[in-house]
C-alpha cells in the first residue's frame, strides 16, 4: 500500500510508523505515511524526522509526515491506524470519523475496553464508522513501543475476520526486526492486549510487596487462564492466548520497567491507594481504567476471574494488598484445567 | 501419610522435604520424612535441622531426620521422593531400587531425559522397579527451590496417570504457602519441565546479548508453542502446557536470576563457548545436557523445533550467536498456530 495515516503521535504510533516506513524502504516500496498529532510541538519535532517527547533521540523515517489536521491526515489513506487513547476514541471517530475514506481498513492498535458500554474498540470503530468487520483489523503482542523504536527484534499478531486482510496488513508492516502472525480471531487478540493491562497490575501488587519468581509465574499463569476463559466465552480461541498476543503480550507487561501498569501495581503493592497511584504517574495506566470494565464483563457471561476480582477489590480500598496472597492462589484443591 | 522417604539431599529435595513437614504439621498430622544424602557434613547438620549448603540458615522442621543409608531412609516408606540428578537416576536405581517397598507410590521431583535412551525419568523409574503407573507420580511447576524453602507462595502440579493417587500426593503436600494441583497428564508435566530448561538457554542468551522485553517475550511464547508441539506429538495435552508446569515453570525458570540455565545461556549470550560455560559454573545447568535429548526426540516423532534446534547449534559451536536472531523469529509470514 502506497498511503498510510496513523492517528496518534503518542509513543506507540510514532513507532507504529517508523516501523510501517522501515517496512516499505526494505522491500523497496514507495510510501507515504501521515500522522496526526495535537500538538505543534510534537508535529514540528516530525519535521527534523524525530518524535524527542516520546522516543528521544530515535530517528525516523522520511517517508512520515506529520500534521494537526485529521481531515488532511486521513485523505486518500489505505489503511488508517488507530492510536489514541481507548477512552476518547468515540469522541474523536465522532469528530474525524467521517473523513475516513470508505474503502480503506482501519487497523486498530489500542488496548483497552470502553467504559460504560464496555465494548472492544473495534466494536467502537464498528459501531461509529459503519465499515464491515472485513475492514477492521487488530495488532496486538509483546509491544513494548521503545523497544520496537530501537530495532529490538519482536513478533506481533494482525487480525481481521478476513483472512486476506489480515495478510495484507501484515505484509505491509514486516520489517527486519518486526514479524506480524496473521489471524482472524479478533476478539482473543483484543481481550489478550485488554486484560493483561490488569493482570500485569497484580504481578506489580506481587513486585511490590516483594514476592519470587515463582508467585509472579504462578499470577502469570493463573491470569492467563482466567483471561482464555473470558476470551473463548466471548467466542475467541484458545490458540490465540497461548500466542504472542495472549501469553507473548503479558509476559513482555509482565516482565518489563517500562510498563505503566506494572509500575502501578509495584506502588499498590507497596501500600499506596489507587489516588495516589495516580497522582505518582505522568501517564495513566491502562489497567486502573479497564480493570473494573473486564470484571463488569465477566459478570455478564459468567466467567470467574480471582485475580481480575482481587485487583478491582484492591483498587476500590476494599482489600488491603497484605490479604492478596491466599486470594492470588486458588483455594480448592482441584485439577488445574477446571 | 505417616512415613517419607526423600532421596537426595539438594536444594529441591531439602526444600520439597521441608514442605512435606510444613504440610502435615498444618493439618496437625504426625509424619516421620526420611532423607537420604551422600555426605556426613550435610547429613550431621540435618541433625541440627538445617542444610547449610542449599538452604543457608533457613530451619527444617523437626520431622526430618537424615540417613547415609538408602535402605534406611527406604524402609516402610509409603511415598519414595526421587529429587537426584537426571543423569544418575538409572545407577541409583540399580543401586538400592530393591529397597523401595513394592506398595509405595514414587514421586519424581526431576527433570531431564536420560541421555542415550532419551526416556524420561518416569519411564526410566518403571523400567528401573517395574511398578505400575498408578504408582508413579511426578510433581513440576514454578517452583525455584530456594523461594520455596523462604515460603513464599506458589502453585505446583501433580500428576500420576491415577487420579486417586495424584489427590492422594497433592493433599499429602499442600502447605500454606505451596499449592499442588492434580493432574493424570505425565507426558506433559515431564516434558515441560525438561524442555523449559532449553528454552531458559535462549532467552539467556538473549539477556547475554542485551535483548529487550518484547524479544525474550517472543522467544518464550514461541518456545513454549514447539514444547507444546513435542508434548502433544508424544501424547501430552495442551491444557498442561498452558498450566503451571508448562507456562508457570518456564516462566519462572526464564525470569529468575536463580536459575542455572538462565546463568548459562546469559554466558553463552556474552560470547563464551559451551566449554568455557562448563568451567564458569559450580553445578551443571541441565539444559546443557538434555538438549541434544530433546532434540533427538523431537527429530524422531518429527516435531519442528527451532529454538531447541538454535540452542543445540550453538552448544556445538556450529553457530555464533550474532546470527541467532533471525533464527529465534520464524522467517516466513504465517499463521501462528501453524
Amino acid at each position: 500500500m502506497r498511503q498510510i495515516a496513523v492517528m496518534g503521535a503518542g509513543s506507540w504510533g510514532s513507532t507504529f510508523a517508523k516501523v510501517l516506513g522501515d517496512a516499505a524502504a526494505s522491500h523497496g516500496i514507495e510510501r507515504s505515511i501521515r500522522i496526526w498529532g495535537r500538538t505543534t510541538d510534537v508535529v514540528a519535532d516530525f519535521g527534523r524526522h524525530r518524535n524527542t517527547k516520546y522516543l528521544g533521540d530515535i530517528a525516523l523515517p522520511e517517508s512520515i509526515t506529520a500534521t494537526m489536521s485529521p481531515a488532511e491526515a486521513l485523505e486518500g489513506a489505505q489503511v488508517v491506524v488507530l492510536a489514541i487513547p481507548a477512552q476518547s476514541l468515540r469522541a474523536q471517530l465522532t469528530d474525524w470519523g467521517a473523513h475516513i475514506p470508505r474503502d480503506a481498513v482501519v487497523l486498530s492498535l489500542m488496548k483497552g475496553l470502553e467504559l460504560g458500554t464496555d465494548k472492544r474498540m473495534s466494536e467502537v470503530i464498528a459501531e461509529l464508522t459503519g465499515l464491515p468487520q472485513g475492514q477492521i483489523a487488530v495488532l496486538s503482542g509483546p509491544n513494548l513501543a521503545l523497544e520496537i523504536a530501537r530495532s529490538q527484534p519482536t513478533g506481533s499478531v494482525v487480525a481481521c475476520t478476513d483472512h486476506e486482510t489480515a495478510q495484507w496488513i501484515a505484509e505491509s508492516c514486516t520489517a527486519p526486526y518486526f514479524r506480524p502472525y496473521m489471524s482472524t480471531d479478533v476478539v482473543g487478540v483484543e481481550i489478550g492486549g485488554i486484560v493483561k493491562n490488569v493482570i500485569a497490575l497484580a504481578v506489580g501488587i506481587c513486585e511490590g510487596k516483594e514476592m519470587g519468581d515463582n508467585t509472579k509465574a504462578t499470577v502469570i499463569t493463573r491470569g492467563l487462564a482466567e483471561t482464555t476463559r473470558l476470551a473463548v466465552a466471548l467466542g475467541g480461541d484458545l490458540t490465540t492466548m497461548a500466542g504472542l498476543a495472549g501469553l507473548g503480550d503479558l509476559v513482555a507487561t509482565c516482565s518489563s520497567k517500562l510498563s505503566r501498569n506494572h509500575t502501578a501495581g509495584s506502588l499498590l503493592g507497596q501500600g499506596l491507594d489507587a489516588d495516589q497511584v495516580g497522582a505518582r504517574m505522568t501517564q495513566v495506566a491502562e489497567g486502573i481504567k479497564s480493570a473494573p470494565a473486564v470484571l463488569e464483563l465477566a459478570q455478564r457471561v459468567g466467567v470467574d476471574m480471582p485475580i481480575t476480582a482481587a485487583v478491582v477489590a484492591v483498587l476500590r480500598g476494599e482489600l488491603p494488598v497484605d490479604q492478596l496472597e491466599p486470594l492470588l492462589l486458588a483455594r480448592q484443591l482441584k485439577s488445574e484445567g477446571d
